[in-house]
């Protein structure tokens, strides 16, 4: 059998992800997501995302939740930034975790930022020197890393050219994102297993989307290569713009409920991210896809129904 | 690499597992779901159960549906039994495949048959005897194999108690059902593991429920093990009568996804397993808990939207 890690860094990232694919929530809404949830043990959130307003409403208040937020000693906080006008915004903020997100598939590239991919790739290194200068680290998130929902399949090399690009350009990380849940085991195992051939010693996370009920299977194929860093978000918030009704992120309490059983660390409290996932609700004002969620942990017992 | 099996059997529960645990349907609706089902490629499917219409009065008309289901040649039909007079009646209407539960939780046992669980497996040498002189085969399901929700987790030695006395009575095959969805990986690789040591060479089928997200991680690690005998039940029917809301049966068109993508065999045409999940859902009048009938398969892409 293969061995697992021993513990394994959630990101959670429900308040920018996950929201960003919801109907708007006013700015205390997610003041009060981000600050219930660094009171769980988790140690990494995605905060927000310094887009301009006009192509992401939801994230148009980005400098207001920050300012608002009880800044957690014991918790790093990211933000994802398009270009470097995003960039110098959230180093002006003070954030010194920063992502940025170039899809593997050109179409999907195009559609979100109007450039190609090897456009978008040619742009990191100007974006990863002025966020190094501001004493701040880049993450590449490779998107579509499984699948685009214009073109299918997307091969394992063009997402290795991106991850490849980024390397050169001096980005700090790289997170592979299944954007719209297009990954299974076999393709996971593949991806990763090539990647840690072509850039080893990249620290690499992945970001998986239940979309099509794999994402806790994806999540199994990657520990048992060694992954121990994943995306996720309270109550599986978010969505899938090209499907009504599909599951977006993978739940976080899923994912902590999975890990914790198999003996792997999260440094997560379960029963208090359950209760962060209550309150996602019901700032959402809309039932979230999570199981945990509604079945509770396997430690919550039940009394025994009369006899059949 | 651990190898995976090449191709899987799917055994379809959903008329019978999935239905107990939904409101009543007409008679009708349930002989349109099965015939629905057995032109798909599927290859087994659980088509009732012969209970006392007191105990479970959703499959009080088993032997009308199985009256009025077209059956087709390729398909082998199965039928539930609780005890002798079950089987009586399963075999008096022409079953040849024939499952008893046995409870591995004491108290669970007790709620369901209100016996021991010891009591209901010193029952099966006649059971078998009755079947195997009626020409059928019987298969021993151990429920709540990986918990249970009244007393926690399941010792894997009282799920071995429970699978030998099975083996000593003579039943034809296993399947260990995670009755409120309480496994985990690891603990599926353990359970396995260790009935493959202690019953080598008895057929093993897994059962596996949704209920906390991790179905399809578990036949993940079941597959690894070699394990290609699978339950699910179409659109997710069925639930769980502790967790209002919550997932029951892993979902066969998410399975049959999954599967397929890896390049494991299952005969099932998955477009067509969609459209009867949505039957199921139109009979049912509910949303069903299936991501892929909401996503559709990874191959359904869509046109890109306008650029952000």
């Amino acid at each position: 059998m293969n061995e697992l890690p021993q513990r394994v860094s959630m990101r959670e990232v429900g308040p920018r992800d996950g929201l960003q694919s919801e109907d708007p929530v006013p700015t205390a809404a997610k003041v009060e997501l981000i600050d219930a949830l660094s009171r769980t043990g988790v140690r990494r959130i995605e905060a927000v995302s310094f887009v301009h307003p006009r192509a992401i409403p939801q994230m148009a208040d980005a400098d207001d939740v920050w300012r608002q937020v009880t800044v957690a000693p014991d918790v790093t906080y990211s933000a994802l930034v398009p270009n470097v006008r995003g960039a110098q915004r959230a180093l002006a903020a003070g954030f010194t975790d920063l992502e940025v997100v170039v899809s593997a598939s050109d179409t999907h590239n195009r559609a979100n930022v109007n450039r190609s991919t090897d456009e978008s790739v040619g742009e990191l290194a100007e974006l990863a020197e002025l966020v190094h200068a501001g004493g701040a680290t880049l993450q590449l998130i490779v998107s579509t890393a499984w699948g685009c929902p214009y073109e299918g399949d997307v091969s394992v090399e063009q997402v290795l050219r991106v991850a490849r690009g980024g390397a050169a350009a001096g980005v700090d990380s790289l997170a592979y994102g299944d954007t719209t849940g297009m990954a299974t085991p076999t393709r996971v195992t593949r991806l990763v297993g090539e990647t840690r051939s072509a850039l080893p010693g990249m620290p690499l996370g992945l970001h998986f989307h239940n979309t099509r009920g794999t994402g806790l299977a994806n999540v199994y194929a990657a520990l048992q290569l060694g992954v121990d860093d994943f995306d996720a978000s309270v109550g599986g918030l978010g969505g899938c713009p090209y499907a009504p009704g599909a599951s977006g992120n993978i739940a976080s309490e899923e994912l902590v409920y999975m890990l914790e059983d198999m003996g792997i660390d999260t440094g997560v409290d379960l029963e208090a991210l359950i209760e962060v996932a209550g309150l996602a609700e019901r700032l959402m004002g809309r039932q979230l896809p999570s199981q945990v969620l509604r079945a509770g942990p396997r430690t919550r017992t039940t009394a025994p129904t009369a006899s059949a």
